[in-house]
């Protein structure tokens, strides 16, 4: 099996995305699952996901396809999530508290188990559950819940204090929703998810659409520069 | 100027990140910054920032580095944010709720001006001062309010046919928060947003710190299969 440390980004995310449709195949009841079907699903192509499962071990029967639990199971093992995570969400404001609160994480073995903010009047109140603590005890309170991976939701200005802060505390990964770029030790895993960021990538894109369809949409349909 | 269509994906990433950067710069009071200093904030090099904002034409000078003004002016501009865009949330559970009252949209041009669901206890309530309508008003709603982006926040069984309805409704991007993949009609721009997806992106690399982090944690810290 090839070293888990070398997977690349890429590969990451189309394994997640086909733990996603194995999911749904499975609630469907379906045993088999071909490599065409995964990657119809996706938008991707059948040579694609038989090259990113094959860097995993034999998968799979030609002419048969994939057992659905089977490759459910080793997709788990591989993207890490055969066990349940620790996670913390550093800023209480309203996309931390719907981060709290999101019913898709504990169906994925995230627990939300850390809630941190600097507000006095948010440390010591609940939210599903969990008691908000304040930010000078993230240290403690990440090393007594194993805490391994956070998500930040604090303002720009805060951001980075909160990442080193986070870092010091031994956390191994951070989704940075906050609106600036953070830095991090090498060894913690980052990864940006900015909303607006991501909005940003719908506007610039549909700012092109193609002729196609603006033709379609009649000349008010128009897009673009 | 490159045609705005041939933007690769990753280039829009690097825009929009780019563009924080320099809004934070802004107001900070800086008024040039350097392609290095761009560069150290994300991570990534000179060249690459060079290389970026050369396909849009000439700014900056060597030596002196870019106006902050001008090039975010040029940035927005690129990404299509220099001017506003109404957006529709489709599912207003908690998530669905927390990006209505997301501070950071209006703040950057994205108006969540509709929201929609099919719960008959949630339609006719309002979030910031936006009335949820019943999904079938989707289409006539869109096109009143001039709806162009959409966030999709409904569970897994509902989100095909809600794409489906925003596609035909118009809308020209999609950014899918639902657990499933979704299909639209080439013309409509798509990206998946599923937080699970983007904790186990984290999962994923978390699995597999590189040695030297897992030494420095001592044996207990040793992470991986």
């Amino acid at each position: 099996m090839t070293r888990a440390d070398s997977i690349p980004k890429a590969t990451c995310l189309r394994l997640s995305l086909y733990l996603r449709h194995l999911d749904h195949a499975a609630a469907q009841g379906l045993g088999t699952i071909s490599s065409a079907q995964l990657a119809a699903a996706l938008g991707g192509t059948a040579a694609q996901v038989r090259k990113d499962l094959s860097r995993f071990g034999q998968f799979g029967r030609p002419g048969v396809g994939y057992q659905v639990e089977d490759l459910r199971r080793a997709v788990r093992r591989i993207l890490g999530v055969d066990r349940r995570w620790q996670v913390a969400v550093v800023g209480v404001g309203n996309l931390g508290r719907a981060l709290a609160r999101h019913q898709g994480f504990p169906q994925r073995n995230f627990d939300v188990a850390a809630l941190f903010d600097v507000d006095p009047g948010t440390v010591g109140t609940f939210v599903e559950g969990v008691e908000v603590s304040a930010m000078d005890r993230l240290r403690e309170v990440v090393a007594e819940r194993n805490i391994r991976l956070a998500m930040l939701t604090v303002p720009a200005e805060a951001a980075q204090a909160a990442a080193d802060a986070l870092a010091k505390a031994g956390v191994e990964g951070i989704l940075n929703f906050a609106p600036i770029s953070v830095r991090v030790p090498s060894g913690v895993a980052l990864y940006p998810a900015d909303l607006t960021v991501l909005l940003e990538q719908l506007s610039c894109a549909a700012r092109c659409v193609p002729a196609a369809r603006a033709a379609e949409a009649g000349p008010e349909g128009r897009i673009g520069p």
